[in-house]
């Protein structure tokens, strides 16, 4: 017995992003009791010189993107990141949702020791082998910007808790 | 082919917190520029009603120590949770990947299926199999906190980048 490559990685980012839903409904229903425009999220940023909320969910969104589809040897689409309300970002996330769920488990199990290469911006692309590339790469990659969209929320006084986080309950 | 449990645990907690020692590292060479008390992380909080720095790295502590036993069957050591300082930190951070690796793959393969309680301070407790547990309960939990450090850090100054995060570069 062992955990296949797909029950590692669809249901993980599929979970997570269902709970994301979840912060957003808080976000819009903090925002309109404080009577404020909620889209003002959307660029929140924790530091200056850290990336805003809604590029968060967008590079947690690539990171699932990406992993679903290097892992099957497939070509991701290309989403543009122009996302610029708390609905857009929703829809972003339900789309994410959408495409990991479009995987059969026979795309993604055996590809433990598939080749997966990451261009750099700069230097050497980063080699993984399948395994590698999803427990240290692409999983701390999306929960990396999945708890700072969550953080940023929490930071801004929006009413989510750790059971938030989690879900599923 | 597939991960193992152990695959697919020791060595994502032990990666995450190694990549933590160099944070505090830097934490510590941050504080020495600016020429104040490194110590003064430890209480950090993002928001007045968030846990402060310490607690944060003393729960990714727990969920990765507790996490091991869990699946292994064995009691996990209690550890109290009395770091003041920067060093102190550090020590817990180091003993929690000793007791990490404590740990036999054969101690940990073919937990998938074990049966996982969590009691909760209210309410029922959580039940899960020891895949779900893994998967959906301590990684993310995990992750939760270590970021939540990361965040911490980033937020008060220290330059840590995503490839600090990420590790293994």
């Amino acid at each position: 017995m062992s955990i296949s490559m797909h029950s590692a990685s669809a249901p993980v980012f599929v979970r997570m992003f269902s709970n994301l839903l979840v912060w957003l409904d808080k976000a819009q229903a903090h925002a309109e009791v404080r009577k404020f425009d909620a889209n003002n999220f959307v660029g929140l940023r924790l530091a200056p010189d850290m990336l805003p909320f809604a590029r968060q969910i967008q590079i947690a969104s690539d990171a699932a993107k990406g992993c679903m589809a290097r892992l099957a040897g497939v070509e991701a689409p290309k989403w543009d990141d122009n996302e610029a309300t708390l609905a857009d970002l929703r829809a972003r996330v339900q789309k994410t949702i959408d495409y990991v769920k479009s995987f059969s488990a026979a795309q993604i199990d055996g590809s433990e020791g598939r080749e997966i290469t990451i261009p750099m911006r700069s230097g050497e692309p980063l080699k993984f082998d399948g395994e590698a590339y999803l427990k240290h790469y692409a999983t701390p990659n999306f929960y990396f910007h999945s708890t700072t969209a969550y953080a940023l929320l929490r930071h801004a006084g929006v009413e989510i808790g750790k059971g938030d986080f989690l879900g599923g309950r």
